[in-house]
């Protein structure tokens, strides 16, 4: 039996857990300092009321006879599509519920949409990047090239006409920069995707982060986009569910590609190998886009947002440039004094007992630069600032 | 962009909608009659109340700031990867924690794994099959041998030497047919792939219906398996998990091919594409291994084993032939009087108002054969036997 070559190719992933061991020598050394990470990709509020009660319910349902629910249509329950549906209604976006699947995550998604296209594929990726977008590809073989992301464009890199992918990559709001894409930024998008054929993988797994109402929350915001985009969107940050596990997935039946509706080819992959997500967890995900619970959610991204206003705040203040914070609840700094992204690390880590993630974690154009994140506990935010701005 | 033109391989999926189209048809034409439905491949009988409690409990932590839980381990936590420990342990089994990922369910994971092996392998299929196994390696473009399981074999296949596979699967107790290899059966296989340094994908679904203790209910009761075998277990049928979604793959430190140890490979797929299942899920499925939980999911597993054992009782007295409903909720029954398996469906659906399903849609080695499954209700499956002996 020979295994698959390809995992040979990836490299170690060493960052968070570098990162872990630096803090625990630290620690180990002072283990009197008060150490606040503002480095976790994770939410710390919990699941609001309106998702707890929906979840008691299904649970309870689930005990009894006549509640009981066995397998699922894999794509998800109808009601948890029609709300979603309802959702992208609200902005103009209009969706058969056929053309949404529910997903146990953007990640899951992401990793699992490529089994439908040709391993020939050339894949365009942004750095800096979440990792995974690289790690998927290279387990498949696929060529990968790469954009570049930096201050010049405001980490927001645009077509490049004498490139041709087939595959690209957009994350907006970026994790881990930050940075949004406006509507003619998509717009240049799209069309680049349609006219070389190539399809975009849309990661909006923040777009409840956005405030300003002329940045685009969706792809299909853009026209035409639902003929060469997929988009992935995740309940895990908009609604508290990174250990309850529930996105959802847009492919759209305009999404035809050699003569075949991409739909299709999703539906038979996930009929194959996925048997749904917990009824249990899609009532808690209904609660989300129920009035009661999409009031409740905004109130919990509004702490996380005041949070990535007083790092903001702080940044400016100290006169460091960064993107990101504004719609988006990472930040995204250029390190001080020309510091690279480890010697930063470390510097915070001793002089101010913070912790963040250096930027060369995310690719080469990371090298320079750090991601703070705005997840964590107010107190916290206002103590690292306050620490940040006497160093 | 290029689509994986392997997917267009796959043949129409048209077993259940054909069922579903007849039924309707004949619903349509006849209302008043009572359709008792021997077909499905799902638990009627409600969670447990240890389950429905220890979710509750989860559900309740989540929605406070001490008890919430955001990303757990990609590979399951601890709790729960310890109780599954002991749970073999109890058989002479020991498996390191880190020995077991805990999954969304035996689907996903028995899709999904097929990432870590070059495409490059010869797959090794019984026929007749649960359809996913075929499909997910018909779209990954791998050549498939097909052995024959047939009533000369009592629908157990023992290992061809003339027959060089790579991966072999192995599901027993069987889905269709309940047929369930004995010890020297197992050693056989195990020897098998070891000789031909092959892969056993064991998937032991069903290995809680199995009561004569003489019939192993893990691979891992064979010598050597653990340097061949990854077994793919399921909460769906032993703890009505159906739609929960909760499972556990062990990939054994020992499975070593072309020098790379394959538990670093499917954490390396599992920490890139996946995220875990739900806390609360876990949380559930912790239940299910208390001395409280397993002694109430044997109760509704006895509860099954009686519907196989009544339905078993039936053929008997109408000397058909079968295999299963002994140590499996599954009956694998050749057609009487020489019918096919379509001929045979719509004969019980015209004369006694039963569906199953016909063999056929299993492979060509299911064309004379039914499967009849035992998770319906009590009242439905007497009832059912007595039209059944009737015509």
């Amino acid at each position: 039996m020979r295994i698959n070559k390809n995992y040979l190719n990836l490299q170690d992933s060493y960052l968070f857990s570098k990162i872990s061991r630096k803090v625990a020598e630290y620690k180990e050394k002072h283990p009197e300092k008060d150490i606040i990470s503002l480095g976790i990709g994770d939410v710390t509020l919990p699941l609001c009321d309106a998702v707890v009660r929906a979840m008691q319910v299904a649970v309870a349902e689930m005990g009894t006879k006549e509640g009981f629910k066995g397998y699922g249509p894999e794509q998800g329950y109808g009601f948890l599509r029609q709300a979603i549906a309802r959702y992208y209604e609200k902005r103009n976006i209009y969706l058969d519920p056929a053309e949404i699947f529910v997903s146990d995550g953007a990640k899951s998604d992401l990793g699992n949409i490529l089994d439908i296209f040709s391993v020939d594929n050339t894949v365009l990726i942004p750095d800096p990047v979440y990792p995974v977008y690289v790690d998927s590809n290279i387990m498949a073989g696929r060529k990968i090239l790469y954009m570049d992301a930096n201050a010049e464009n405001n980490f927001l890199p645009t077509p490049d006409e004498s490139i041709k992918a087939d595959i690209i990559y957009i994350c907006s709001p970026n994790n881990p920069t930050g940075a949004v894409y406006n509507r003619e930024q998509l717009r240049a998008w799209v069309d680049y995707a349609l006219s070389c054929n190539a399809i975009i993988l849309f990661d909006a797994a923040y777009e409840a982060f956005i405030q300003d109402d002329k940045l685009p929350r969706s792809i299909y915001e853009i026209e035409g986009a639902k003929k060469c985009a997929i988009e992935f969107c995740s309940l895990s940050k908009t609604a508290g569910f990174t250990g309850v596990r529930c996105g959802y997935t847009v492919v759209p039946m305009e999404l035809v590609y050699e003569n075949t509706v991409l739909n299709k080819l999703w539906l038979r992959r996930q009929t194959t190998k996925f048997n749904g997500v917990p009824y249990i967890v899609q009532r808690g995900a209904e609660a989300v886009f129920s009035e009661e619970g999409h009031a409740q959610i905004q109130q919990n991204i509004a702490y996380y947002k005041e949070n990535a206003k007083i790092i903001s705040e702080t940044l400016k203040g100290m006169n460091i440039w960064f993107v990101g914070g504004e719609n988006s609840p990472y930040i995204w700094l250029k390190c001080p004094t020309g510091m690279t992204s480890w010697v930063y690390f470390d510097y915070l880590l001793e002089n101010a007992n913070i912790i963040g993630t250096p930027g060369s974690g995310f690719g080469k154009n990371g090298e320079e630069f750090f991601r703070l994140t705005s997840f964590g506990e107010r107190k916290n935010i206002i103590e690292a600032m306050n620490r940040l701005s006497k160093i």
